[in-house]
C-alpha cells in the first residue's frame, strides 16, 4: 500500500478528479496548500538576503513566492501505483513550470472505520 | 513511531480529540481536507464520462462527490498506536458510509524545535 | 528521499521560508493547521472528562485547546535532511512551549509532472 500525493494546479483539479475515477480510485481526500517550486527564486533577491539586506529578506519571505495549489491524497496498492501516477501526470502537464509534483509514500496500514477492516480492504 | 492519520466527519471532531486525549495522546494536529470515499459516485455519470460525454465529465468533476471532512493526525510510539486506532474508530462509528478511514504511516524521527528532543522523547 | 514536516507558530512563517531558501531548499509547500502541543490540558478538566462529567468532557472538546499553526513540508535527498531541519529549529526556536516539532518520513519517490523526472531529479 502507498499514499500517493500530487501537488497541482487548482485548476486542474477537476481533471485530476475525474482522470483518479477513471483509473479506478474511489477514495481521495484533498486540501488547499501553498507551495513553491524550483524556479521562482530570484537569484538577486536571495543574494542580497544573504548579505543581511533586511528589504532582500522580507520580500523572500513575503512576497508572491508561494502559489495557492491543491494538494491531492489517494491510497492505493502497490500494484496501482503506476497507473495512477500515470493518470495525473496526463491531465497535469502543460510543459510549464508549476505543472506539480507526485510523491509516493510507503503506508504501514489502513483501516476503515465502519467495518475495522485493515489492509487493501479497507481502501477498496 | 508512526503517524496516524484519521479522517474523520467534521462533526465528530470533538469527540475524537477528547477520546485521543483519554487514550493519552496529548498532541495533535487538524486540518479541513475534501474528501470521497467509496461508494460516491453514479456508476451512470462515471460510464458516460467514459464514454466521452462532456456534460457526465463534468458532473464527475464538479458535483458532490467531494465531502468536508477532517483529518486528524497524530504521531506516537509504536505501542500505542493500537490503542490510537482503537480510541478513533470507537467514536467515530455509527455504521453508515462516510464513518472514515484511518492511515498508519511510518514516521522516521520527530525533533522537537525548543529542546532538540528526538524521537518518542520529543512527542510524549 | 525524506519528507520534512515542521509544524511552527503562524508568525514564524516567513522567517521559515527565508531559512529553507538559504538552507538551497527551493520546493515547499505549506497549509494551516490546528494543533496542540503537550502540557496545554489542564489535568483537573482531563480528570472530570474521565469521570464522566459531561461538562468537563465539553471543555475538552470545545475550546482553546486547537492553536493555529503553519504545516510546512519540504521533501529533500537524505542528506540534506540534517541541514533543514537544524534551519527550521534554528529560526523557529523561542525556548517557550508552542516552538513546535518536526517530523521526518520515508519518502518512496517523486516525480516531477512536467518531465516526468523521478527520484532526487525530481526534487532538485
Amino acid at each position: 500500500m502507498k499514499e500517493v500525493i500530487a501537488v497541482v494546479r487548482m485548476n486542474m483539479m477537476n481533471k485530476t478528479k475525474a482522470a483518479l475515477t477513471e483509473a479506478g480510485v474511489d477514495a481521495f481526500f484533498a486540501h488547499e496548500a501553498q507551495g513553491r517550486g524550483k524556479g521562482f527564486v530570484n537569484a538577486a533577491v536571495l543574494e542580497g538576503a544573504e548579505s543581511g539586506y533586511e528589504e532582500a529578506a522580507a520580500v523572500l519571505g513575503e512576497k508572491g513566492k508561494l502559489y495557492a495549489k491543491r494538494m491531492v491524497t489517494v491510497v492505493v496498492p502497490d500494484d496501482q501505483v503506476e497507473d495512477v501516477v500515470e493518470a495525473i501526470t496526463e491531465v497535469n502537464r502543460t510543459g510549464k513550470p508549476g505543472d506539480g509534483k507526485i510523491f509516493v509514500l510507503p503506508m504501514g496500514d489502513a483501516v476503515r472505520v465502519r467495518t475495522s477492516e485493515t489492509g487493501t480492504k479497507a481502501i477498496q
